[in-house]
């Protein structure tokens, strides 16, 4: 595609970088376009609010694009599947840490290959230059090279940033969650690795959402099959990229943009075609060392030897019939050395290709070794073998979302034990009073913020929101030193003596929450 | 002060804002003061940059200015600490919701005064222009009205941003935890108000942080203040937020910004001088409601009896005793309406004044009411009225890190229960079997990630982590069909049949938890 001078200088306005020796044009066109896209949409938000001069609204009452807010349904939905992640890696010893939401520029710099273009930089407001996390793997070796930490066994759970083109509604947000499990340390070969696996197994089991496949790989394997190929060693990265695109896309556009983009040889790009068709189990393993070429790599003879090894321990660990060893599997990303991960769940959406075979599209978690990462930061290039996985939550919480609504269940958002309420008039004070005694025991209460609300108005607040017991005062009960506790379910109705509320309270939510 | 041309042009150059009729000169040096000490620090990292080629190290290893990572010890800490607070907010039928990290720019416009310079955006990467939130009021008003909520109380934990000089060592960070509560709805006046001032009196005394006041004021008395000692109605903005600096400075020193910067008649900032002094309790109200001056504003007679009540159910709840009605508390945001608060720990550090009196600096929860907030989103400009509390917990976590620090605690970062061990060659597979059982019966169980480990080494991880069983294997216990348990406390080591391990674990577990 030819580029006029005026096109260049239009792209370069939107910010593409332009470095005439190394880019190809159709690459560029590309990531104009997503920015063109964006652009058009400024426009129209623009010319919206044009539209609405004259009302009080100045602007668009939004989240930011590919952003959204948690209800309390959703948080309710949202905490039940943190507890049973954190469950899980808590199983498994791990500690947790936390790092500030955005890094210094320069610490992202290089680690992210072709996806660096999706980072979020801060604006220069004077002083540091800031990017905001893209996702708890760098900051993670950043602090352990920081703090010279050599082992660790940590899970962080946090948010991170992409300038990605989001697809909300199959959970793809450019504010979204990571549950990251990771160990650092020197340690035998394969065994952490294998933890890895266990765990994720444990989590995806745990969560209810279904069959799934641990699909797993080996950056040397790769690496190995890119050399026997003809890849020049140059394109291997950029080779590896491609590939990655192979869950989400066919093999012949694959193939088309390693010819036409990335220029490989239609033979080499063939002889990859051969081998990404390949996953088993141990079995694929056996025959790829028996293979006449792929083992002449003395990193893919590595490779093979270490896959052994991993399966023989998710043998153990009971989930190798989940494992699927998958020359298909090359994850973008630039700091992997090892072993990488990724999970699927199967009979997730499909999209039908061309060809009538289908695509899965739900990867819920991934991840790798990556030995280089740490020694990247320490002053004098110590290295902290690393590896870990990273649980993409927004999608599990889309699946637990669907199945609530299908369910119909009633999610209750609060906790609140008691309603404090009153029939009459002139009870306000009464009311606050009791609540006090409530909460200074601990009781979680509550009270509509309202002199003389109706009675009926008191009874159905406790029915929409799930409220199991109403403590009733009037000025019967305030003569004869009592309170009408009221079971909302069974409707029962019982006078009880002032000084014993409490213990009749407890008593009554137990019984309520061991029903 | 006098600025020359190539000043100006330099501060205009570091992004300061130039309005010739409404900026005093001193304040706009003040501005460019800070943002030369950041490009000062800017270029001295530069230099130690340059300094430092030749080895790996191609940049500062850091977080960002003002910000901290948590290690494991703080997480758990602060976990407690969090824990104490949601317990509270549940306790008062809070539910919980979430919003993105960073809002469009115009959502955070025009709601935070003066401060608004300390507000972080992100880069113009093509899109929408986007700022992070400074705090979670405006993103929870936002909220409501995009959804047409008319009635909610829910509480929001997460981090908020503020470009402000830190000082770490007093727990004041440009990256921070809020923790939020508040009531949206129309309710009768001051109850929901009441029960802010009740939660915060809760979590203080909870957390046992020592002896604390909650300070309030309202807006309408700050305003009737201003407007019977003669401040110009444009002021009253702008000299409130001067008065909101007496908690951190002297009143010798607001007076000179009043009137030297601001422009105010001495005589007026006199005025004021006389009643930022005051404060108390019921007693102060019923005072100034018989003043000469104050009850001639409308606004401050308002004001005043709103105060009355507000105080009147503290005193139903049990918190008088630490509220203190003050005259010189002036919160700094634009978007207050009524009641505002602000928790103070007493005995704190204190600065010494010139004069010899003391000033805390030991904020620790502040908020008020905003009637307005809601309505500045909704197109038709439909109020919602909410009142709200801020933890503001990173003071609160300096202080608790650094009893944890004196008491020598022992914090426990993981929650294993059984180090699965061997003292013997080859045992690797063995341990592995043993840890599955574990994890697959719901028992955090770790092991060494080594093909053979020192059984020294295996005692001094459990030891040191303070893993209280641990699990071995050897030839003989594989022969007998039993394992090793040994409680790391009390040294006692029993044999235990494979079949009956589990439930003896889970029995040793109990029983340790509960001694």
């Amino acid at each position: 595609m030819a580029l006029t001078w005026t096109k260049l200088v239009f792209l370069r306005r939107l910010g593409c970088r332009w470095s005439p020796l190394s880019v190809a044009a159709q690459h560029l066109c590309n990531d104009a376009n997503i920015q063109i896209a964006e652009e058009v949409a400024k426009l129209l938000e623009l010319k919206a609010q044009i539209g609405d001069v004259g009302t009080n609204q100045k602007f668009i009452l939004k989240t930011p694009k590919g952003t959204r807010d948690y209800n309390p349904k959703q948080m309710a939905i949202r905490e039940g599947v943190f507890k049973t992640i954190v469950d899980s890696f808590k199983r498994h010893g791990a500690e947790t840490l936390d790092t500030p939401v955005f890094e210094l520029k320069e610490t992202l710099t290089g680690k992210y290959g072709e996806d660096s273009k999706l980072i979020y930089d801060l604006k220069d407001q004077g002083g540091e230059l800031l990017s905001l996390r893209y996702d708890l793997t760098v900051p993670f070796a950043r602090y352990l090279a920081m703090n010279k930490i050599n082992r660790i066994k940590r899970y962080h759970i946090a948010k991170v940033y992409r300038r990605d083109n989001p697809a909300m509604t199959r959970g793809r947000y450019r504010e979204f969650y990571q549950c990251d499990f990771d160990i650092a340390g020197q340690y035998d070969p394969m065994i952490p690795d294998a933890e890895c696996v266990k765990i994720v197994h444990e989590i995806l089991t745990n969560l209810g959402l279904g069959d799934f496949v641990i699909k797993v790989n080996h950056r040397e394997i790769l690496d190995g099959m890119f050399e026997v190929c003809g890849v020049p060693a140059d394109k291997f990265r950029t080779i590896c990229s491609s590939v990655d695109k192979l869950d989400k896309t066919f093999w012949e556009d694959v193939r088309e943009e390693m010819i036409e983009e990335k220029g490989l040889d239609p033979a080499t790009a063939d002889n990859i075609g051969q081998y990404v068709k390949m996953n088993g189990g141990l079995e694929l393993v056996e025959q790829l060392l028996q293979d006449p070429l792929l083992p002449t790599s003395k990193a893919a003879k590595q490779g093979l030897e270490g896959m052994r090894t991993l399966l023989k321990y998710c043998q153990i660990f009971g989930v190798l019939d989940k494992v699927s060893f998958d020359l298909s599997l090359a994850r973008g990303l630039d700091y992997y050395t090892g072993v990488i991960y990724e999970a699927v769940l199967k009979g997730s959406e499909m999209l039908p290709t061309k060809t009538g075979e289908q695509v899965g599209v739900g990867s819920v978690a991934g991840g790798g070794r990556y030995d280089g990462l740490v020694g990247m930061f320490d002053p004098k290039g110590k290295q902290v073998p690393c590896v870990g996985v990273s649980i993409g939550i927004e999608r599990v919480f889309s699946i637990m979302e669907a199945k609530a609504q299908a369910k119909a269940e009633k999610i209750r958002t609060t906790e609140t034990d008691v309603l404090v309420a009153s029939g009459q008039r002139d009870m306000l004070e009464e009311r606050l009073k009791l609540c006090t005694e409530l909460w200074d025991a601990g009781i979680k209460a509550e009270m509509i913020y309202k002199k003389n609300p109706k009675m009926l108005n008191q009874f159905q607040l406790a029915e929409t929101t799930g409220i199991p017991l109403i403590a009733v005062i009037g000025e019967a009960e305030l003569k004869n030193g009592t309170v009408t506790l009221r079971n909302m379910e069974t409707r029962a109705e019982e006078q009880i003596p002032r000084a014993d509320l409490i213990s009749v309270i407890k008593e009554r939510c137990r019984q309520i929450s061991s029903s």
